[in-house]
């Protein structure tokens, strides 16, 4: 290994890198997952080369080639990975270069490993924004299909897990449809920002070679190249945009994976998790840990953990390349599987989750959840002025506790007892059915606002 | 206080609010900044319930009326704050009532406090992209400024902080200038993703009221009304997209700042501070502290600080209201403030700061920094590969390292020596000039290339 | 103000800081908190130059006596701060020359601003242990009188938020005495870690005078002095240890505020939280929205955004005294604030609420809570291996789910056609009382071990 | 594998878990780690439950044999690890029954997977603090090598990164001795509060079986049970205090890495790094990355990020035991690595490196850095106030920088022109040496002190 080492820088160290060195400086032990990225990278380089004259037709399809073949060696398994080689670049190089011979030497002709890893990774996590779009909008879809099933089904709408007013299932799936729908905007914003090309920065200050950055730049599917060369190897501010938007959908995640928990609780039974989104106890056939709910709302740790060790890691940085943006790649890395995950988990648990219809309504109708119907129906009708009417309706409310009902169930005397406008009509408000249809504001939790919701994601989502 | 805390509660609670509780729960201690976005609202809504005949014309009026009368008091610092009342919303229409009476009491129809925080702090924030957009155009400036001047001063190109290349200082100042402007692009992104009304989401389940909250979006410059009453009243994402916007921006300033706290050493002198910017000491004249920037590259603490805050905040809160949220408001003000000031000090000191050229010029030329134009001439006028160039430009630094001279001290024969096709017009890529100016791919350090750059820059900030 | 700043720094810069400069810049809107601090570790310094001679009797008397009016001043709120002089210290210096003349330009011998704020700002950090301390104590107490109270009261020990066996109050109490009693600990070490008196390491190199580092050192109640100058003046980790015991503090605060949230729930009405840390609905009465817990879950945020900020200030910067450092202060106070409140507002709750042990115990009872109990009598009585006991469990517990009962209601046939050697004592575990009263472990749920415990607290907590 | 799965939860769930449900759930990845530690309480576990007659002598031998026979072929690497038996205590669990059969089924009595996995990990994590502490008394010791060989070196006391006043080498380098002292100690007071064994809290509420806590704490070395079965399973704070240990650590690491990335820079050149520790290129010779210490820097992004992980995980968790808390070992195995890494190179680093004692010098003397020294003269033998002395010296100080000379080559005339009184022995405290010399206040930068400090350290340091 020492030997290979020194081979590789030349000769110039007296001793090789030990084994901390190694251990803290080599990267090749997860950089490997940018091999198809690397070699399409440099598919692209060398294509160039040839095309602008920089090297030989020849040589360029001999290593475009010889890359394809090194890329089936790492896909089938069979590629001998080494250490001492440090990183994804040297070790595909090298391999080359015993398949090939000379011609894998003219491969690395203007560029460097500063530009090759920017582009590299930008790539991947380019590739982790199509991947976080395409999880969302599946999930999306699962959401959407239990706000159809219940777009009329009544639910305590809560504010500090206190009753506050009816709504509808339905309504509440949409919520997360629109956070997640901002999720998946958050990612495509920040896939368009990062579609620059780094190719061709070189080691930071461009190359007098020939080249032609805009053609490498077209063949990865960048919009074109990225304008400073010194920016391009230096910042990695498109991993921490990603980071950010994986972080604010971890925390969407968080929530519904709370409500899940709680909703899955013996004191709530909203809904009933599917077997295969929880574990048992052996014995205890009633207990239904929501296992996966719990997991999933976890991840918003890591995930933010990851974008707070990077923004620690790019703090106070000079410009351009350090080494220390060598830890970029795991935190990523390690924060889009956890992402993906978290949200494969969320698309079956919705799918698969049942909601307690009659559990859910009985919920809605207790504690006097339709005083603020009540309330406006005497602004409304009456021409109270809201503070009044909220008076009124407190004094309607009190009047109903004392005697152990609801509000519906008070007489019209009653009623004008307190207030000898209200009339007959004001039961038709009361009820939660009533209640939620009569939120007929855009955006409302009316059944029929709701069903124009879905019609609307449904043309959105394809 | 007690007393008016009851009144506020309608004489639920036996007891008031104690003095903890006040401590903890009241919020008008800082978001009485919310009042001119508070008023607009309301202003908005009182026409908007006029426009739909819910309330007259003649109310509509008097409350808007009263509202610029509240807003020129609090401008004037003339208002009367009062904690037991909580926070701006009910301290302003307190003071509303006092003023006009009974109509005060119909402007809370069809609203709850839910949604008007919400349309409040989505102005606040929304206003905070526009103003940092307008700052970093100012920096942005700044260092195209400094650019120009000096597109073609020769400085070091700097990896691992040590000499790598020959790069210009005006390539440098562009490379900020492209981190500025994606900051830029990454408010204008967040702010148009958090444009959207949730006035009219009510408490959280919208109202039955014959509102139009598409006039009211209007009104206050939204490019529409939020979709869902629930997610409206819900959800903080679009301040964690400013957060995490302003901390990558707070980054970027971090990475400038230690530049110039490394540049103004005495070991490095590259920049000289402005006196504006920078502490002295009464008795050692030459030190010169470089205060501005360390408490701008101590800045991204706070600013990501509060976006880890507000992030804990979320996680894990299930819909809608929570008392929690209420911690959204200090975090992002105080995040704001810093950031807003530190982009302030670093334009100020941009402009202001004075880069040595000599210094500059001569750290670029040490350290054999041209042995990769050397590398690339070999291949290029020679053809040789790539890693045998690289091999015979070790030998050549060797050789001039051992008679104490740097590359372009060597004489043709000594050259011929290494290699015997080397051709006297190898030296033409010697000199740290030429070496610049070699660099003529896209995006390189080429004066030609920085200039088109400073051109396009140009015409891109307005 | 550019006068005063000009005389501040001696001449020379030849223009002032201006506003921008001055706002990123001076910390006296802040750092006036240290005042007490400042003044006191004054007259330590003063005291001891007189008693090595470095100074006269007569000006430290004279220095201390002006300091104390200078205090005074402050406290009275008759202080004139002024921005120019940028901080605490030389405000204090500033207001003590007005006073005293010509001794107050002694005050500074042997000393500089660099050893004042860090003895300052230690003093206050070390003082917020203490405070902490005290005000975990209360907590303690709190929960003490609640445990006391219920040490019996059954109620369901969750895991997963599932309910999984019985425990009792008393026990439930006490793990939040367990964590908090951690939590005062980790504030007494980080207390005496923190204990050494920077005073004396002068601008970072200590001094030529005849200082007497051990006397200032006892005179402000630190255990000694700092044994390194560049470190005493350079690090800030004692308040990185404040933060994090603070945030770890939070965190527990956050879980019982959590489950009192939960517990307050129209579902699971566990407690019920006294008016006094509550808001209401003025229409919807049986609306108790736990604003103080939901304030206080959300503390963690602040609190750790606070460490996350400071964590990242100091990250990577090089020794000793570097401006950025200037950040420590806010973020410190803030945090500490906010424990504090906390603390009080979580106090105050737990001694308030009052535990509906009705619904607790017929929680505790449903879900064949016992079915553990079971298992283990099974292994215990008749020497089943565990994992056959389980089995035999699930298959009475199913047994009971088809006959729509609990366990205690199968009857000893229904019991021994599962398992033939079951005995009627069975019957005595399967009780959710008799349950908690057989977890007789050290540490476990039985009233007897609880009240042990108590007992045991009630000695530690003075 | 479904198979398996639906036997270990007792044939409950319809379908078995897919492979999401496993990829989420399962741990046995990670955990593997703690097969040592959970076999070590698993014998302690079976040795007790013999000795209180819970099981036969017999069972608890064949047990423990076993156990030992499990773990070797753990060490050895010929385990059959099974994703489906989800974690490592179902994995040891299921080969010991393989092996021993029957008997293997009574070792889980009155025991549960939640206080195993809690005396595994806490196991775990209190041996990272003793190694934590190991890996810190070895950097310490090198420290202190290069303290004593450089006892007197002179070199440039820095604040702002500028010249402040010269210290020495030695002083510099027990700066972070102390540093590394309060981390040790800060890992030592840890390790003595995590140290309780939670070892029979069973599932959450402690058990009927008449088990011998204090025995197995003493077997696991522990100081003893922990008091309170429900906080036993439910905290991880003992994790979070290591975390914390731990980034503050990491935060000094990044100080002194800082440091080495500056002064391996040509413009300082204050230390050579070794060859072992830097990669260079292959063609600019002198060209020496620091890359060791940049990737140290960069280490405290990951170990707080880890911290910042957990945190956000632990936020509001009900009691008792979630699966959240699953996330907690992936973070806290991967700071613990990465500090063990960092402490390993940085150890390396700073035993390998040579100071450059010319260098040092030639920067301590520049810039009037004894100018203070001239100052405290004045102050010290004629007894002028603070605040003129310093007037004084700026203008002895602009004298010399007007002739283009520092402070020691004034002449005594020159001297006596500003202030008539300044003796020849003024020039005694004028040069670096003396300056340093001088500075003998308790923990001062005297050579003589620093000697001290390196005394005592030794007698400290084992």
């Amino acid at each position: 290994m020492t030997k290979s080492a020194n081979t590789m820088w030349g000769g110039r160290f007296a001793a090789g890198p030990d084994a901390i060195m190694e251990a803290i400086n080599a990267s090749i032990r997860y950089d490997r997952r940018l091999a198809p990225q690397d070699i399409a990278g440099s598919r692209a380089h060398a294509a160039m080369l040839a095309a602008t004259g920089i090297i030989t037709d020849n040589d360029a399809e001999t290593i475009r080639e010889g890359l394809l073949t090194v890329l089936s060696e790492i896909e089938a398994g069979d590629f001998p990975f080494s250490a001492a080689l440090e990183d994804i670049h040297m070790n595909v190089e090298a391999r080359l270069k015993d398949m090939i011979g000379e011609p894998a030497g003219r491969l690395h002709t203007a560029r460097s490993r500063n530009d090759q890893v920017a582009v590299d990774f930008r790539l991947w996590v380019r590739d982790q924004c199509d991947q976080a779009d395409a999880a969302l909008a599946g999930l999306q879809k699962a959401l959407l299909e239990q706000a159809e099933a219940g777009a009329d089904w009544v639910m305590p709408g809560f504010t500090h897990l206190q009753t506050a007013q009816p709504v509808t299932w339905g309504h509440h799936m949409l919520a997360y449809v629109e956070m997640f729908a901002r999720d998946r905007s958050r990612f495509a914003d920040a896939r368009k920002r990062m579609n620059l090309s780094p190719l061709g920065a070189a080691a930071l200050a461009g190359t007098s070679f020939p080249i032609d950055r805009h053609m490498t730049a077209e063949a990865l599917g960048f919009d074109g190249p990225a304008h400073n060369s010194l920016d391009a190897v230096s910042d990695r501010d498109f991993a921490l945009e990603y980071l950010a938007a994986a972080s604010i959908c971890a925390m969407h995640l968080s929530r519904i994976a709370e409500e899940l928990v709680i909703w899955s609780s013996a004191q709530f039974r909203f809904v009933k998790m599917s077997d295969k989104w929880s574990t048992g106890s052996s014995i205890m056939p009633q207990k239904r840990n929501p296992d996966a709910a719990e997991l999933i709302r976890a991840k918003i740790g890591r995930i933010f953990g990851a974008n707070v060790a990077l923004m620690t890691v790019m703090k106070g940085l000079p410009l351009t390349y350090s080494k220390d943006m060598q830890e970029d790649k795991e935190q990523t890395f390690d924060a889009a599987d956890n992402l993906m995950l978290a949200l494969a988990a969320m698309t079956g648990m919705v799918s698969d989750m049942t909601a307690n219809r009659d559990a859910l309504k009985t919920a809605a109708a207790s504690g006097f959840s339709t005083a603020t119907d009540l309330a406006d129906w005497l602004v409304r009708e009456l021409g109270l002025p809201f503070r009044e009417a909220h008076h009124v309706t407190g004094t309607l409310v009190a009047l109903a506790e004392g005697k152990g009902c609801d509000l519906p169930d008070l007489t019209l005397d009653d009623m004008q007892s307190v207030h000898d406008a209200i009339r007959a009509d004001v039961f038709d408000v009361l009820g939660v059915e009533n209640s939620v249809a009569s939120r007929t504001s855009y955006g409302g939790t009316a059944p029929a606002q709701v069903r124009d919701q879905i019609a609307r994601w449904k043309e959105v989502i394809e």
